[in-house]
């Protein structure tokens, strides 16, 4: 692999695939709208670009094998807010990557792509998408755009529906982790794996209460090794009982299920720790 | 029905659609970009509006039962093209509908959603989406944007994927053909049916050769009655054999399958119509 | 067919099965709670027995070549009410079948054995089990006895489970009635079937809106030909707009899955029909 | 169409084909082991070869569009009956239409490919193979042949798996009927169908008790016309009551399902029939 | 969790949980037939009561927050046996639980619900009932009424279909052993889940022959840790080769697929037993 | 077990499997086309013998409790090098079973029997058959002749479809590979398997991107231990980009998916090898 492409890098699990993916490859561009990201790894550059530039994104996958795209609007928030870094974003990504010859996008998709399916469905990844906010509407939309370019030029994509990579903090964490080696390993295997055409695959780590299936993507040959069961114990004794009609605690987008579409469902996640706490 | 809404009332669909649906309802409000759209049928009132505002989406839909939503840019084109009329166009009516309280939308989708599944699968509403083109990538998209609005604001939706709403003729038609007559007792279903949350039907007459599985939206009670065979000898004739390497021919999405991504499918229709009849 | 047995003869609908009955076979046998039925049909004759009475039945059944089950507590209500004459006489008729050598068991099964499924779910005669009421909680007993005897008794069944047998009264009917023209065509089929096995087939007839899919009976014949279609328009216009966050309007059971359990089904179909009639 | 071949031209089936396929083509070649079979229609030519032998075949198939195949041992065998002309020829007729350019093999298969399927299963034309006799083992073989010859060659197929084309003479036959009609129509299906590839479909009539589903092979319109129903009551009453617990009455394939490997299951229908008779 | 109550405490598996119970509350109410069940553990409290009676279910259940389900006739019998305590019973405990607001049902289901499919098909989780005795049935009985609290009055359920938890004594055991401390666990995530709505797992250990699919119940967290592998060697060199025609070895329900309805199961076991060691 | 046949014995798996077949038995017949196979293990014997010829193998299977079967020619080849060792021989073997009483036939069946499904199809043991080449073919034709022995003569049949049991030396390899510990598990696992019936599991190891999907085997209880995920790093550098558009890369079946019918599959790999290490 000679030069990787990583967008959204000053985020929060951008920062963290930095450091292994310029071990990955002789030339890591990151890039994302803010000013610098501090202190680069060997053979990295940083870039500062906007993702709702077409040309930008055109200069900046030259040359390159492949792009790992996490660059977006990181939480629910009104369509106008989504609709240029996440949807015109995503198409900016894609057709650049093909106007360049890159041969693949890793994309940072998410469960919120199929939020409202009940959490007791164990969904597959070809489960119909059910966004659970506009949020996730953005990620169904980038998923359809990466079928489209597969199916009609030849650019393979890999969708990581990415459940909850963050500290455990709640029940359904327990559930919908994915730790951050898991998340490292996840993007080396949709790296790595040598034919993907179009691919959806869950991230999220060995948990024992794991509540989707991957087994239509076992090819990629992604097997995390965590799990939140050390956890649950904790979580579960400070939560109390959870209301069982709340869509909140009954479907797989969790609190952005529950969320009214445009609001921050990261606050109301926040709000839901908090209460917990006291 | 006290008020229906039509967009895109001087398309060529909508321009069917406008007599009948003045009939099932005491004000229809047709719009579309035109200036006017000719003689009113009674009840009818014409509205020149533009999809891409918000604003007079809202204003249009006002004390609106339901709304009958055709407008968009109807063909194969640039993604820049199709995102005002047909990505944030589809965003301003599902948004104006609830701000307006209308019970429901009925939209003009199509088989360009799933057009890359082979022709030789017999796909049911519940298939993947699996888009052609970045006009099929718009219908995946207010597909999604109708689910979202049911599970999270109690908005309905009727997504018909029309197949071929045109005169018969090609090959393919033979298998996709929707009539007039029943286009018009699709819209009918659609907005007879008492409950219907989030549905997706396909629009297609009662073609012996049709290629698509309506089983699941049985409950809308759309039985079609038209039937393209009639067609069949002269056409196939005419056309000679077919290259079954071709997605052109293999694929659902007939032309649009083959067609470019960002060029004019009608175009190439057009084409191959030309050739057929030197 | 030399021999038959109706239970519930004295009921609704086995007061119109009586005759056509009696023209399948030399013998028929009525049975009932009523002391008795009125005038009998050529080769009818009328026995007053208890369902709850094993041995009644097992004197009822000898030399039966068939059973048609019809015979039930025919509403919601207490657990208390439903299990003698639902659950317990299930038990003694396909146990006094199995004592004489019956070889076929015919049962009034119900939608309401699976009526919480979503009415948008288009349920095959396979979809698990999903009771709506105590009424419905029989059914699915009496239909797992079915399996019972059949997979170690060799007594087959033919559960038939009816939608709405009664006048076109209410919106939900318009998809779910089964005219008693085509009730009696079912029950015909269900008897002259050479080799049933177990099998479990809708009653339904061929209604526009059927919500209901019996395509894995196939093998049964059953072609039922009326169409609720007719009363439509009617009964929507006296009906009005349908609260769709109502499981009433929203499952398969109907105003079931509605009713508080133990409470009278019909009584509340009763009050929604006087409403609309005002 | 200029060019068509017809193997088995002198058998049952073969015989009702010639006539219809004489008008379908500007010259139909006629084939099978018979010294002559007749008078032959406008446009026919007949040409004595064996199926065994690769040459002839080469030859036979010279400028072929299509070749419809129904030449085959039409009988259960022992296996080394079997061997040549249904297994070694279907290989020879595959692979001369490969060599001569032939576009697509119409080929009659069987139920007896799966014929060991119980019949209250509504088998669809993807069911596993699961044939009830060598005769049905060999249509597994050429059915499996076709599949590779269209992965491998873009040699296209139809397999046309018929269930029982002949006169309706014992309950099974109620739903398991093709009557000439259909067939004819069936194998005109399969010649006009623009493009097919692989397909499958079962070859049997619109009976009421159709016991298998030709859904997933919509696409090639074969609409059949005619009904076995109106033979049911004349047949059920002289065949009185079936063993429920034989497989010749239990599986899709009847009377070869209780043949013993090897012997004739044509002979073991026609003892069925004459002890119906006495 | 404040107070568990444990019915069938005196049972051979209810024994085994009292202890693991205690621990997991402040108060365990265990509850069965017996004068008494020996000494009691921390927080232990024992109460002789019938499950046949409704009254006194309720008066057990008062202030719990969920109750564990294992008291029933414990081996197949007449249904007049079955019926008061596992039938009966079953009602009076839901009954009993939602009159006393307890939020959830843990019950000791059985793999005898689906006894009657065939081994070789790896069943789910919702693959139909299938019994295979009336034990059997009154398992499915109690499901089904599971279902309908869930869906009428929000008690939650998870029902576990237990496969055979005892000493591993003969080749079925190999796959279907369940040891005592997964029984453990396996209670221990039914109670410990947050949220469960109706859930059905197959309560078995991690045996490397399991038969039955628990995929669709990973959200519970039931991971085992046992395998009965380790017996296999021994196990299979004592049985000898198997009858592959006898019901008792080729379905899920081991020796109830076999044993007549009414007569004991758990002696035919022993029979078997008892035969292998001369 | 008293007697075992293996087949094949001389060629490269089957000299793999003779030393620890040899310690399952009291005797071990080992059989192949070779004039000796070198030194016996303890209780083996070796007899030279065709299958062909369907006498030898009556002789050969006399008293045999089980025959391993992987007696075949071992490469893609003409249709006719194909039909007497893989066709005609797969029939002798399960004829000669038959006719001794020999219990069960464990087959080396192969991926190629199904090598035509895209590899991103996580499939699964009940795929539809879609052969890569003939050698695949008849693969096929073993298996379905293996479910007719069952289906009809009671004779049992394990179709282990290995994938690549060979040293790991191509990018595909790193998830179809079995380890030859893994197939003596395997095998072990068919023979000690009390009852079996017709089953189909997949040959592979226990690797991270396992492309194809045992769940309907797990009664079987074969649990692969290996896992060629050690090997990923270097053959992946070696290999560099794979083609995404050649069916050798996008196939089950790989260089066999490519390669012309009837050219040796093992040539193309081998050329790929070499390829490699330039």
């Amino acid at each position: 692999m000679k030069k990787l492409v990583l967008t959204g890098a000053a985020g929060r699990l951008g920062s963290y695939l930095r450091e292994p993916m310029s071990r990955m490859c002789d030339e890591l561009v990151s890039t994302d709208l803010a000013q610098d990201i501090g202190k680069l790894y060997d053979g990295e550059r940083y870039v500062k670009a906007d993702l709702a530039s077409l040309d930008a994104m055109i200069d900046l996958l030259q040359g390159a094998d492949m792009v790992v795209h996490f660059g977006a609007y990181g939480d629910e928030a009104p369509f106008e807010t989504i609709l240029g870094p996440n949807i015109i974003g995503a198409y900016n990504i894609w057709e650049a990557a093909w106007r360049n010859g890159v041969r693949r996008v890793v994309y940072a998709s998410s469960i919120h792509a199929v939020g409202m399916h009940p959490k007791t469905d164990f969904i597959g990844t070809d489960v119909r998408h059910r966004p659970d906010t506009f949020y996730g509407l953005a990620k169904c939309f980038a998923e359809d755009l990466a079928s489209l370019y597969w199916d009609k030029r030849q650019v393979e994509s890999v969708c990581m529906r990415i459940l909850s990579c963050a500290q455990v903090g709640n029940p359904r964490a327990i559930g919908t982790w994915l730790s951050y080696d898991d998340l490292i390993k996840l993007v080396q295997r949709a790296i790595d794996t040598p034919v993907t055409g179009f691919a959806v695959v869950y991230g999220v780590s060995d948990n024992d209460r794991v509540p989707v299936d991957n087994a239509k993507a076992s090819f990629l040959g992604y097997r995390p090794r965590d799990n939140a069961e050390q956890f649950a114990e904790k979580i579960f004794a400070e939560a109390g009982p959870l209301d069982h009609q709340d869509p909140g605690n009954m479907c797989h987008g969790g609190p952005f299920a529950a969320v009214p579409l445009g609001d921050s469902g990261l606050a109301v996640l926040k709000v839901v720790d908090d209460t917990k706490k006291t």
